[in-house]
């Protein structure tokens, strides 16, 4: 086991009607930032709750909408503007991982001097910021309990993660009830990537971190129980809830710290998809990880997937270690199958015009994961799931 | 599941050598009140190497040692005496969780007017403390990453649990090392101590919380692959590690919320043989966890054993309900012997003279548990281990 720094202080009011607890974004700040997406929370009467609570406790707010998935550095740059020209000292963020993303980069951007994409480029750039409070209406990308962020640059195609312990959100209110008018295809895309989370943690090369891989299990296991009857019966409780709580423990280190330093491989391949093609973070995954897998299982490998396989997917442990390596990549596959998520990156209209660039990038980057991977290896991977 | 809370702000700087962030003990205070057991640490060489680290940011302080396991109420008076004679601003614990207990609550009853019991049998008057760091030199009661203490009155016979946030360690040192030389059966202790808070959380009336209850799982998995190890290689790092950390999550809320209201059983039970016999706690609850099992088991509770026999000890799930659940306890009692714990009461020359007042006085606290018990119940269970 590695030595690690754990330290989450994001405090977490989770449940049915913990709304009320906005209240204390009081102690936070005297005027809000309030970011939101597409409009689905007035659709669903989450933003009315917010506003009720905006203005039960008297706080004035403007509002930065519209924020999308794969979020923008140019809204980034608009909430910048916005907070600076009428002095808000909170950023508010009501909606899912790419909401919070945008409203923690702005938080930073607000107290930085030059264009914040620069914070993107070097999180070291990320020293202070105002603080962040967020309620959460999807369950995903673990934002709501962690330092991280990714933005989008489409000028330059670029999609890129920074973070820092600067722009861990203050608190997170997580309503499952929220997350059910969630559609079908993002319910799935979210369960994959909380599961995609967990895996970039699990399958590590160092070893003696036996407690994180089992506390990966059992994330591992709560999705595959709860994706499906989220899929099937959104307004499920103990689904939504069961997912909002792993979502949130998948990526806040607890299944990071000790026995991963942070490198990641499937989420870099991912997010050249995305820089190119705007692809759904959840469904790039679900196409990229089963392809990452088949490619790197190998004698030095093999160990881990036959450990997944026993203990995610219950496989007999007297097999083969291939076979069940074999038959537990095949279960990933199917699960993700039957959440309805593509299989292959043709089905999303994607063809090879961009590998060649997208592995080089990749490369570039910090991808060397579990197993080193070059720019070679990442176009084979595009390839084989194309 | 439950709506809940989380909020662990502790720090934690968990690895080999890392007593050098002990200096971060500067943002905390400017004289410290060292509170530490019976002089292990001194033959250790841990004692020198806070010593050093205190030296060396030039932080005075004074000492308050001979803290004793099952931490007496006269000790805290002690140090609160220190605190303000000396105006002491930052109370550093250095060793398990009974030195760690005692600091906690020397920590609020320095700013607290009255007699510092009065806070251990009220927890609502916990509300402002100096702040505490601690040092961890045993891995069990994961007081370390919590708000919580127990603490003995010999005068009164009682040992009671109390907690707040105002007494959360602001960091915690977490060397695997350092409890390399912790004696045998002080590691077994301690190892039964964490599958107890495991268990006092996995087994709730509370339904739903299915990815606590996993995590629950993976932590007992982790006492019981490296139990054995620490036990018979005491400087084993890979079992050290896993053992530490895992006693931190077993009872920082990672467990509990969502799933359990905080309703014990075995511990109130326990307590009060540490009360009326001052037994080493994890000693205490060795004996007590399986009577309690068999105690408890009927056809309300045979599906929670069931469900720990097949996940936990991998008993096959095709067996009858009961069966699994008699295995699961047969195999949790041949854990704890292979630990070389006492089986029985009477191994520790207990008898039942105290047996009614020990049932009586457990029933009037708040021993609500998985399972209500009486103080008949708690008598009946007194008697089936001795």
């Amino acid at each position: 086991m590695l030595n690690f720094e754990y330290n989450v202080p994001t405090k977490i009011y989770f449940g049915k009607g913990q709304i009320e607890k906005l209240r204390e974004i009081k102690s936070a700040g005297t005027k809000a930032l309030l970011v939101y997406g597409g409009g689905s929370i007035k659709r669903t009467g989450i933003y009315d709750a917010v506003i009720a609570v905006l203005q039960e406790i008297g706080m004035p707010y403007l509002e930065l909408a519209n924020v999308a998935p794969n979020p923008r550095i140019d809204s980034v740059r608009e909430g910048v503007r916005i907070c600076r020209e009428h002095k808000l000292d909170v950023v508010l963020a009501v909606g899912g991982g790419s909401v919070i993303d945008c409203s923690k980069i702005i938080a930073a951007g607000t107290l930085f001097d030059d264009d914040p994409w620069e914070l993107v480029k070097d999180a070291r750039k990320i020293q202070t910021a105002l603080p962040v409070v967020t309620v959460l209406t999807n369950s995903a990308t673990g934002s709501e309990m962690n330092g991280g962020a990714v933005i989008a640059n489409p000028a330059t195609k670029e999609k890129l993660g920074t973070g820092s312990m600067a722009i861990l959100p203050l608190f997170s209110i997580l309503d499952p009830e929220y997350t059910m008018t969630v559609p079908r295809h993002l319910t799935a895309a979210g369960v994959v990537d909380i599961m995609s989370h967990t895996f970039e943690n699990y399958f590590t090369p160092v070893t003696g971190g036996y407690v994180q891989a089992r506390i990966c299990e059992a994330l591992l296991l709560t999705c595959i129980k709860y994706g499906p009857v989220a899929y099937n019966l959104p307004e499920n409780y103990e689904a939504r809830a069961n997912l909002m709580w792993t979502s949130s423990l998948a990526i806040n280190g607890l299944c990071k710290w000790g026995q991963q330093v942070g490198w990641w491989s499937v989420h870099p391949l991912e997010q050249e998809l995305a820089a190119f093609y705007d692809t759904t973070h959840g469904v790039g995954l679900a196409i990229l990880t089963p392809a990452w897998m088949h490619y790197i299982l190998n004698d030095s490998t093999v160990h881990k997937f036959a450990e997944y396989g026993v203990n995610v997917w219950g496989i007999d442990q007297t097999k083969d270690p291939y076979d069940i390596a074999g038959l537990a990549i095949e279960r990933t596959e199917e699960f993700f199958r039957s959440l309805h998520m593509p299989a292959k990156l043709s089905e999303l209209g994607i063809d090879d015009e961009h590998f060649a660039e997208m592995g080089q990038r990749v490369e570039s980057r910090t991808l060397r994961g579990f197993v080193p991977l070059t720019a070679e290896d990442a176009v084979n991977i595009y390839y084989s799931a194309l």
